[in-house]
């Protein structure tokens, strides 16, 4: 039997990426954070392509593009992000905006299917500015007073000034129009190496993990390095790297076998050379889609620095400063992208949950979410190096379009 | 028999300090960075204050003042700096250069005094673009190169574009006149709690301790931090805190009775929280008067470094940024100052060794130097908090003054 299913244009969806990533290049892959010059470009050129696929949009008061269709018949919100991590790579993020477009402009033409996809893109879902603050402010969780008080993680911007500089500021946001969207699917990377090392094509995601995060502060006292004896110092500094020994240590006898756990900045007060550190900040995250595990860790974090203020000469105070609960995907959603994976990728998918946090979990608190994930090169990501071989992503892009049009035609 | 020698006022040296503090004002102390405004206008105030004390000077190409006498006789140079450490104490260098100052307006105008003194203010002493850059330029250690490269520690800011601003590109440096002057004397805050816990008035500086500074760096493997397993991580934080630990439990088996050290800035690259850190790097110093000490240590740190990379799984590299020999102070000059503690401070002196780097190192290059130091409260400087009572101020201003005499009247 001929195929007569509508299927996703792969050079198409190539050259779409390669354009994308040829706003904001850095070596081979892009630095694009939230609302950069390159992110704007980026998001023009996505508000630039949607009438190719029959849908609508313009960048909301946020930096959120959703592109509505007027065809009659369901709807399925399709999205990613555009913006990236500071010098990080070119896929995270685009491909599933491009795969969006692509399933939009394939299918929203053809008459066998049913409704219409419609393509959004989730504005700093990287977190420069906050967390999740795009796909957050669709589904109705963000305040003025959320907005009002971000600023740049980088550089202190607040975003205030950035949306102004944007000529953004105050447009409305749009939000989540109750009982108008079947569901949501978003397609990513996999940003790590389960896939590749496993030969297969397709990551058919089960849930995405919940991030915890805490900041990890020392007091000790400033003092000068070259007159203040070894004997009577408070090193903020010393403390801090004491307790990440002592994570190291105690956390594999605590937690779940796919917990991990990651200290990404250290600060010293005030950092300079010849000042013994008064103060000391670690930002630390755990990740985990049992919220069990989690709170046994966080609580063993907390035993661990009431002992080290005990044992003195610093005080440690663990604060925790972001909550994400674990997001189960929708089990339509994961049969109708294994059913395309079985047709397409010769059955070459595994079901898997995400270590990653996406905007498909928040998407997925106001209605049926899923994800599909291609494979990463070496299982590489947030790095300039991160890569996905062509044929995945136009394999990906294939079922990704098909998973879309069984769910339409349900 | 009455006092008929000349006298520091100590009214006026208190006032002096105080005008000094009001330029650049942080709480009780001062945020005066290299080339900030309340700095430059630190610098005018001095350029203003010289022909009080008979003095001509202006300021140099490098933010160096020299103020010289057309008196004939002997010259004795003295002086310290005028900028602080980000948000620090108000009399870390100004005391020294008060007293210099008042030590000319009382000494180059009185008949019985041989020759006169000349008042230095070395810039940069804090390091906020080098090492000892106004000082080290004066003794004809730095090139154009080297202030060429030079760049702002805090914010990046090329050290060119500083002088540019400061007015000050392409005015010529001064450097020494060889055999102008019979030596060079300096006061500081002791910046320790040797004075104050001894209930000493004067430290009579013996030598000057040296400051060796090491980066020290480890490459790890950037990643992202939800979907890499624990077990396949190259964590270059990790790497560095355990070395931090390492450095703890190993030195003080292998240091001298005065050795001190420090890692006062600690970098994680990318710095992102959700980025496994894929390199790290800590500035790490040690300080000590005997270099037999400081080899022993940069050794064992050497061998740490290569045993951390042979266990993996992140390399570490030490590298030498920084060596500074100790500086022996003069002997006569030694003298002078304990005969002066003797007559105006009840012999409540004591003869030590600095463990901080003072402009009066570099200047022993070329010319017998010495130091005297007055008590700081609790030990504390490099901190807004920085103190000294009011009395050892004046206490010490008045032995200053009578040891510049008695060694122009040698």
């Amino acid at each position: 039997m001929p195929d007569t299913h509508p299927r996703a244009n792969g050079e198409r969806v190539l050259a779409d990426l390669n354009a994308l990533r040829a706003l904001g290049t850095y070596k081979s892959g892009v630095h694009k954070p939230t609302f950069s010059e390159p992110h704007r470009q980026s998001l023009d050129w996505l508000v630039q392509k949607l009438p190719e696929a029959g849908l609508a949009g313009a960048i909301d008061g946020i930096g959120n593009i959703v592109g509505t269709s007027s065809k009659p018949g369901p709807k399925l919100l399709v999205g990613s992000h555009l913006e990236s991590q500071n010098y990080a790579g070119w896929l995270d993020g685009p491909l599933g905006v491009v795969y969006a477009l692509e399933a939009a402009r394939v299918l929203n033409a053809d008459h066998s299917v049913k409704g219409a996809v419609e393509v959004a893109a989730w504005c700093d879902e990287e977190g420069h500015f906050g967390s999740f603050l795009g796909s957050r402010s669709y589904v109705g969780q963000v305040t003025e007073a959320e907005i009002d008080a971000a600023r740049d993680r980088t550089n202190g911007r607040a975003m205030r000034d950035a949306l102004s500089d944007m000529g953004l500021a105050g447009r409305p946001r749009i939000t989540v129009e109750p009982g108008r969207h079947v569901g949501y699917v978003e397609a990513h990377i996999e940003q790590g190496d389960t896939l590749e090392s496993g030969k297969l094509a397709i990551g058919v995601v089960t849930s995405i993990v919940g991030i915890w995060q805490y900041r990890i502060t020392f007091i000790g006292e400033q003092n000068h390095a070259g007159t203040t004896r070894m004997a009577v110092r408070k090193d903020a500094g010393l403390a801090l790297a004491k307790f990440c020994v002592a994570i190291d240590e105690r956390f594999p006898a605590a937690c779940g076998p796919r917990t991990v756990w990651t200290t990404g900045r250290i600060t010293l007060d005030p950092g300079a050379p010849s000042i013994i550190p008064g103060g000391a900040e670690m930002l630390f995250q755990i990740r985990d889609d049992n919220p069990a595990v989690i709170a046994r860790l966080e609580e063993l974090l907390r035993t661990m620095a009431a002992e080290a203020s005990a044992k003195g000469p610093c005080t440690a105070n663990v604060e925790k400063i972001r909550t994400g609960a674990p997001a189960m995907m929708n089990a339509d959603i994961q049969d109708a992208i294994e059913a395309a994976s079985k047709e397409l990728a010769g059955g070459r998918f595994i079901r898997m949950p995400s270590g990653a946090g996406h905007d498909a979990q928040m998407l997925a608190t106001i209605m049926p979410a899923g994800m599909l994930f291609v494979p990463s090169i070496g299982g590489i990501s947030h790095h300039w190096t991160e890569n996905t071989a062509d044929a995945d992503i136009v394999t990906g892009a294939q079922i990704f379009v098909d998973a879309c049009r069984r769910i339409l035609n349900r």
